[in-house]
């Protein structure tokens, strides 16, 4: 299997995710300005997974770059970072609806903690493929480094909600905003 | 990232936006030539936004030819205008279900405006690529023009909604439409 | 904009179309065999959905290798055709839901007809690139009057169901049928 | 057709049906831990049949590309897989929701059957291509009989959820599971 397909297979899986989201944005009973902004919740809980996804979009293009050859691990470790993912629409509308209640806030965490930990896993699997390549080692030592970081900070937020959920909900987007900007030592590699 | 990975994403996402809509077309619960007629509005509703996303697809599909290398800049002024382009279906619905309602119309007009400077800023971005091109300058120029002109008629309708529905209902549709013909120039440019 | 892009696109929305079919199907309250059994005019109405979309991906791929080149008039008549067949997952469940009734037998065939006439449209549009080439024009013109005489089988299925909701219940898919065996010298002209 | 066409819009409607199953992933009304947990068995269920159909896919793409030319045959019966595939969504929502019961089980079971009966004559008639290839018929042969053994394990099952529901659940993912690696041979035929 090339790397193209699975990226296309991939691609094909996240926009359908990023957008079914909003089927859960569902028409207000009333058409009263009240009844709209009853919705605000809903809809900062979409627009965060919307930037959320889309960050994870935007790596993970990157990372199947560097992948050489699709073998088995690679599939699958692919596809469980894909079911992870999948459940964004669930836990955004579950958080839209109970937003401030503990559980919602700290399952939206863990959803989150679990996309993380599945792509660093697919991150480790793809690094070990070019193990004799010394520049493409120390550049996946750095992203999985940095992913640990992530990981660990979307861990600490899962118990803070049951501390304090405003503080939960503020910074439940750092973790994905650490990738904001795609690196750019491996947009170069995967080009080169 | 290649401009044609971005615009097979966005393609996607444009696809399934256009088509889970009509998820929004409830069948009514008696069989009755009365419960199909109710549902005129949302179909009415459906066929304006069906239209409008397929312009924004036409002239997107354009636009996206004339970039030379997808940047940051690039890349999330893209993920913008495909986030407020989500929120069609669900404007649609909420016009569709309170159709002769000023808030249903005046939401349904303040999308489509944040939709057209998404656009606009979008266009900004990819022209400040070609600087350097005297003719690609005086194109991005006049379509940034005209995009102003289709912002600005869509931000006197919004509140055209709250002095009269009929007439706001009858403009809703001017702005996408002054983009029903893509540019033939930027089309010859993008082939050459 | 080159036909590869065009067809990409419609195979996009073509394919969420009949996917998003089976939302209809939702689960019964029940899970007695009655319960089941109750929503068998659903299932087959989703077949017959199924099978109908599909006929019209197979013919519309061959369809499109013909176009020369995507202008305006190809381009929004292509859209039109994706507009009614988006309509399908709404007829399949009206006609599901309500299936002994002759309004949503007669707007099943409506919306049949409606997607009948747009792929007229279609190929009319196309056919008029290539008028100096005599073999296409032949083809063009046998595979338009095969076109005039489903159409005219689906405009007189519609008044039928009036009459008799068996008959046109299972004549319904009969002018898809006609096309599910795509023509071969289509075929072989679009490869040369 | 060329046979890359039929594979991406097959990983299209793939690619949606792995995600609609979602959408059956209902908020539940509380927010309490409790009703979280009552969900298991839909998650658990949702989390079954995004694997088998992962599996299918993976599968499915190195079948596709043993494909010489598409003809009728392997259109028809491509679409008459998609068609099964595409009842995993309402399957998955009914074992979830009537778990412990037996007509839920044997359904899920049954619809397996069907998509592994579908599997078997697609490439029974792609296998016909390729007659006058010793390797290739080797290849086929012993992979028909595998698909023989699990279409014969979940014929099995589906009468076992009437003796014990949970032996059948236990068991409802081993003829997938047949499936997981894809078979290496294949690969490595498919890629000479």
């Amino acid at each position: 299997m090339k790397a193209t397909r699975l990226e296309a297979f991939s691609d094909g899986v996240i926009a359908i995710i990023i957008t079914i989201m909003v089927l859960e944005l569902k028409v207000p009973e009333e058409h009263s300005a009240a009844g709209l902004l009853a919705m605000l919740p809903l809809f900062l809980s979409y627009a965060l997974s919307f930037l959320t996804v889309a960050i994870y979009w935007a790596n993970h293009h990157h990372l199947i770059h560097l992948v050489k050859r699709v073998n088995g691990s690679i599939l699958w470790l692919n596809m469980n970072l894909l079911f992870w993912l999948s459940l964004m629409p669930f836990v955004t509308a579950y958080l839209g609806e109970h937003h401030v209640e503990k559980l919602p806030v700290a399952l939206y965490g863990a959803v989150g903690v679990a996309c993380g930990v599945s792509y660093y896993f697919l991150r480790h699997a793809i690094s070990r493929q070019t193990v004799d390549d010394p520049r493409l080692c120390a550049l996946h030592s750095r992203m999985l480094r940095k992913n640990r970081i992530a990981i660990g900070l979307g861990v600490a937020l899962v118990p803070a909600a049951y501390l304090s959920i405003w503080l939960s909900l503020a910074l439940i987007l750092t973790p994905s905003l650490m990738y904001f900007v795609p690196d750019r030592e491996v947009e170069k590699l995967a080009h080169e």
